[in-house]
């Protein structure tokens, strides 16, 4: 009885827009078929340690890091894959801009920089509930909002071409 | 007399080139005026926290991160200008190169990933040993081995212009 008025509670805060305040972000219960996302930003992110960097030309002209918990450094340095459950990594990512100042001082146009941030995107690792897309998580956070279902049912059909290295494109820089 | 021997003995171990063993690195006895680099890897600095990712396009061909111990990730939080005493600044250095397997995954050539480590650079702040050098000594270490003098040298002129950020040209990464 008293889950269900639990379950309850959360379906309508839920359609009221207010899961947040009352129960963390919870995967599809069993049975369901919609994937989970990430739907929290990760506390502390900003803190964790540096993983790699990452440069995407064209469209996405993006400069960036992924930096990762302690669960993801440790699997990493220890080169564990698939990632053990706990794992979380954060790609912050900003427009890839020419630094002018330092241009300056090289005497050349050669030096970019980040700019303006763009997003940050959070892999999670957790085998049970986000089984339905090979045990990860994924969420991405614009201006500190999630991107809606449509876009975020396209991370997992991509990151699923890295299977030998558990969804996971970025190497560790020693 | 004490003080005599001790320096005497540096001075010897240096000549045979053990100077590591005896004493840690030390800069210029008061009234000397060689500028002093830093000779020895800061401790754990792979696990310090990211400030930022840079590109270098052009001969350096460069793409990595900056990392700093917690005075300088404080100071930069805090926009402390000059930096204080205590702030170590890493730059990681790595061949800026295409990332096949993520090219084949976005199906164009866009991604540059971090390739073979190059170098990493430091900048420790010790207004009283570095007073030579505005406040900052300056290491380069390629596999673990310390730039040479003729090199080290042409750390603070290029650095002197950015006087405005304390000699600093990395920004922090929102």
């Amino acid at each position: 009885m008293k889950r269900f008025t639990f379950f309850f509670l959360v379906a309508v805060a839920t359609m009221g827009g207010i899961a947040a305040l009352v129960a963390p972000a919870r995967g599809p219960a069993e049975g369901e078929s919609a994937p989970a996302f990430v739907t929290e930003i990760p506390q502390g992110y900003r803190d964790w340690r540096w993983i790699s960097s990452a440069h995407e030309a064209g469209k996405l002209n993006s400069l960036g890091a992924v930096l990762g918990n302690d669960v993801a450094i440790n699997a990493y340095r220890e080169k564990k894959i698939p990632f053990p459950d706990g794992t979380i990594l954060a790609a912050l990512h900003y427009r890839n801009v020419p630094s002018a100042e330092n241009n300056k001082v090289f005497g050349q146009a050669q030096s970019f920089v980040p700019g303006a941030p763009t997003n940050v995107q959070f892999m999670v690792k957790d085998s049970k509930k986000y089984a339905a897309t090979g045990g990860w998580g994924f969420g991405h956070f614009a201006d500190g909002k999630p991107g809606n279902a449509a876009f975020m049912k396209t991370c997992f059909p991509c990151h699923e071409k890295a299977k030998a290295t558990d969804l996971v494109f970025t190497r560790y820089a020693p």
